[in-house]
Order: C-alpha cells, then structure tokens, then sequence
C-alpha cells in the first residue's frame, strides 16, 4: 500500500507504475537527473540535551526522514518494500557534527542517492541551516534483505526509478534539486519543480 | 532571544513588544480570539514500534512540537521565556488513543489553550488524521517555575499575550484556526490567516 | 518464542506451562499474591532536555520497560502475546510529576497491575528516587486487540497469571515487592525473593 | 558535583581526589591498565520499529549511557565536566551494524578509550549478544568544548585519569574488563575487579 498524501491510500507499487507516477526522466538522453531532496525540520524540545543542543542521535532520525521524502519524490515508500517482501535496514553511518543546532531551528537535511547496487544503497545527507552554513553530513549505507534478513535483489520497480536520480559525484549530468517540508504533498513537489 | 524564523535571530521578547508582533487583539471587545494551532506532522520510521504503529510516547514530542508552534503563533518562544529565567514544564499530562497513526501517515495536532492562570497553563490537544477524524486527544498542564524551581508568576507579556486566546469552552468567544506545518513561519501563517 | 534470559531463545509459551514456568500460586487461598515490581534505570543523557532534566515523554518508555519487566516476573513477554496474535497497546495514559529527574541520577519504576479484565488491563506507576520520594506517578490502560485492532479477550494462560498478581487496593491481600534492574533475570529475581 | 550512587550527592571533583576515588594505577610501571566496560541494557519497545527490531539510532544513545558508566567507572561523570566548564559533544560517530537486536534481547555495550589528547577523545563501542555474538560496532569522537564553543584543553584532573586507561591496540598494557549494569555502582564494581 502507498501512504502518500492525497486522496486517501494509494495503491500497489507495481499496479501504479504507468499511472500516477510522475515520469522521472528528464533529460534526452533518457538518463534522468541527479536528484537533490532538502527537507525543512525544525529542532524539538525532545531533541535537545542539557547542554542546550540537539543531541546527537537525533541527526539518523532526520536523515531518516529524509530518505523517507526521498522515496516520496520518486513516487513510492518503504512501506511499499516492505509489503514487497523486502527490507532495506541501515547497515552502516555516519555522522559529522560541525554546528550545534538548537532549539527551535528550523533546518533542512539534504539528502541524495550516491551508490544504488542491485542489493545495497549509499544516501548521504548534508544539514543545512536556514543561512545555508553546514550544520553536519553524513551517509548510511542500506542493504536489501529479505524477512529471513538475506541479502536479495531490490525489486526491479524501485532500483529503475532509484538508478535514474543517482548522483554521480564525477558526472556532468545535472542535479534536479526539491525542497519541500515534512508533510508537503513530494509528488506535488516533484511536478511543480519544487 | 526570540529564535523566530525569518532575519536570523530576534531580538529580546521585550524589546519586540509594539514592533514586529502582530496584534492579536481581534475582536471590538478587545478580548481577542480563541486560538486553535494546527500543526501537521508526518509520522517517522523512529516513531514506530513492532507493532507497525506509532509508539505511545511519540504523541507526547508532537504534542510539545505543537504548544511550540503555538507560542511562535503568538510571537515567542519556550526559549525567550528561559532567558528570562522563567521554565515550564509540564507537570501532569494525560493521553488517550482512538486509532493508530501508522508510517509516513501525515496529521495533524490540534492545540489550543484552556486554562492561563497566573502560575499555571493548561492546553489541551487532538489528533487528528487527514480525514478529519480523531487518533488521540490529551492535555498537558504546566507550571511557571524558577531556576530553583519554585512556583512563580509568569511574567506579564507572555501572560497577557496568552490570555488573549484562551479558548473558553463555555463562552460564545469567536475562535480562530491557523494551521500550519512545523516548519512554516507562524508570525507569517498568523498574518495570513492561515 | 519467548525471549528471556538465559540460554538462548526460551520455547512457546503453551508449551513452557508446568515446566519451567515460576509457580505464582502464593498463598494458601491459592489466590496469589498482589505483586510490585521494582525495575531501576538511569536517566540518560538522551533523556535530558535544555531545563537540565529528564524530558517528560521519557517517563512513558520507563514505564514501558517497567511492565515489560513485570510481565517477565510473571513468565512470558509481549512479543509471546504478538506470536499468538493478540497486541497490547495503551489506550489511555496519564503521568503527574513531582520532582525533576537529572542527568545519571538512578530510580526505579514501581509497576503493579491493578486492574485485569478479559480485554483490559489497568498498570499503575510510581518513579522512586534512590532517597524514596516520588519523582512521577501514572498509569496505562491497554486493550487486547487482535491484527485488525478489535478488542478480543487475553489468552487463557496470560490472564489467569496476570489475575493472580492484580493488587487490590482495597484488600488484605499480601503485596509482593520484587526489585531488579532492566537487565536481571526477572524469573531468577522471582525465585530469589529479589 | 558527582551524582555518583549511594549515599547522596557527592561532592566535588577535585576534592575527592586521593579521598574516596579509586586508585587505577594497577601496574608496577605505573601506568594503569587498558579498560573496557561492558554495560548491559536490554532492548525497549521504544527502542523497535516496524521492522521489528532496534532502530538504527537506538544504538547511539546505548554507546552514550556505556560512556556514561565508563566516566563512573573512573570516578566522575559528564555533569562534573559541565560543572567545570567544559562540554565533551560528539564531533564525528560512526557505527556498523551486524546483527539485528529484537525486543527484550539483552546486550552489552563494551566500551573503550581508544584515544585521549589534550582537546579530543575517541571512543569505541562493540555491542556483544548474550551469546557473544557482535551485533554492532562504532565510534564516537569528542571535543571539549567551552561555553562559547572553543576547543579547549580538558582539565587535568580528568585528563590525567583517562590517559591511565587508555587501550593501546598495539601495546603489551594489560586490559581489564568490568561487566555492569548501568543501574549498578561503577565505583564499586571497580573494586569488587567487576
């Protein structure tokens, strides 16, 4: 089941393909963009420690979010995978922290899709504040497991749309960048170009 | 320091006071509005539990995430009261469950204020879907207290501020609806009417 | 599968009646007794928040543990109940604090069943600093529900364990204090007499 | 002040040096002995997602609460520091997971010093199954930091004692390895040689 916004539940990953989903190529040589999500969130009470800062650990939940509104924009959720049969735990991050954030900021996590393999992914992820400084980077690295928690292939729907918005750090192929809240509606996002 | 979107940082609540806060005086009997805040808020990976929906004290972080928008709505910030030596925790809080919010479903968090008394502050909060129906309600119940922890008056220009919108369940006083995502500017939702 | 302490993994709940399972039959009337858990924690500095002490929606995953440490007093645990198809989630909750808790300070949650019916269950909380006062005090009502989140009655075998321990607030049934920490074998601090 | 256990509050750092403070000197060279702490917790329902196992950034607040006990271990604790200035953020982490950990599963946290210089320390973290089993393992990379977010020297107190325990992957030091709980008094577990 798709949980995007909008009317309701949506439908079958598989059965949506060719319909609602926005047509993520975008360039003529049919290879697509680097793709660029910036989510805004703002530092909660809940977040911060007594030494008046967010702690640390909050950071993997943004950037959860994140790859959350990632998956969004390209029209699908983990929930999606997950009633695939397939799971896409982190098997492995990082965090640098280069600027305390406080309460109350309001800030945005920059995510992209670095490496997308046929059993892994490599997200990494900027937080920026709202004067554009770096807050912190970091990157987490998933596998695709099955309910056994084997390593399998990702489902050929989602590792198409996933390879067409890999940025490739070396390439001079353009970044489509979208900015859009938590709750934004991503697929509008996606349409109205941010 | 009020640290309220827009140009940086603010600047003390005092000093703002007949400059840049908006009136919120409303109605010919000076009285104000009743004010109902509506936060929308997606529910994160980190939220769920093994059950496939939100853990039970996540809805207390989006409580807090929203008396936080509430104030802002307002034109302060938890913050510019401790700065002025003045804290408010909650001391009782109360949570009912109506329907699980699941992954990635997007609400809202309706909060209003009951009851300001000169030490205390009572709000009380529902959630509500997309679909308009109810997924949890619950009340939170502060205390002004000092750096030491003693019960004290809340200084005047928050206090005064908050009595302007307490809703009065009672009373036939006209209440106002700002909705809002976590993110957005409240100073600029409260001026546009939402 | 139940996962207590031990060696490995332990077996079906059905299966493990009359085997390993504690007797908790106590009294000559064969009702049992009322039974107090005692579990100790620390507050984390995740706990914290920017006042210097714990976070409020903290205390409601400290009760969780707590009774989550209660149940495998009684021989069984949660993720039992889930493999047998029936969920228990909070339906209702409440907490009142009395004294801030701060950074590494220990206490305990005191959890006793005081209510047991065949499709709820009512647990109430006392936080106990190390001096003995009061830190919060709370309750959490659940239901039994089944996949799709109807209200079904509690397996046989839990209830009647569960029924045994309830504490009468009115009554002269003997109350039985058990203290352990989150970590203790809770079967083994059964046996003990803590 | 010290919130070490028992009787009370303690009492200052520095005062209590060459007075209840555990020697760690343990070596006819003088030079003190690697130390590991391994510090059990158990895996909360909080601490789950709908994967049914531990959320990936559960682990960062276990490697916090194990660094917390090793600080107890030498005799002070994070508060001491903030209490003389001084804050000790994380500036960079990483972890790696191996294993799934699933709700009530016990674990431990084996912390070690790995590195101490005059500004910064580094941590590193293994989280070992009941059955020994690696499920995870990470870093944390500290700064101590003054009120306004300098790099500063750590005092010397606390210096001095960290550098008595630091492991030396390549050095012939002799490790000692103290199991706790993290409700259990570090101190005493020192003596008691865990």
């Amino acid at each position: 089941m798709l949980r995007c916004e909008g009317a309701g539940r949506g439908r079958v990953f598989g059965k949506r393909r060719g319909d609602r989903l926005p047509s993520i190529r975008m360039t003529s040589s049919g290879k697509g963009s680097g793709l660029v999500v910036e989510m805004g969130f703002r530092v909660r009470y809940a977040d911060t420690d007594q030494m008046g800062r967010a702690y640390y650990a909050a950071y993997f939940v943004w950037f959860e979010a994140a790859r959350g509104a990632f998956c969004r924009v390209l029209g699908f959720s983990y929930s999606d995978l997950e009633e695939a049969g397939v799971f896409l735990p982190v098997l492995r991050t990082t965090c640098r922290y280069l600027r305390p954030l406080v309460y109350e900021e309001k800030a945005w996590v920059a995510v992209r899709l670095v490496d997308c393999r046929s059993r892994s992914l490599l997200f990494s992820y900027e937080i920026l504040t709202e004067e554009g400084h770096r807050a912190a980077e970091g990157d987490t690295y998933h596998g695709f497991l099955d309910r056994s928690g084997r390593l399998v292939r990702c489902p050929s729907p989602f590792r198409e749309r996933m390879q067409q918005v890999v940025v490739n750090p070396a390439g001079g192929r353009p970044v489509r960048r979208i900015r859009l809240s938590e709750t934004d509606d991503a697929q509008e996002a996606w349409r109205m170009g941010s």
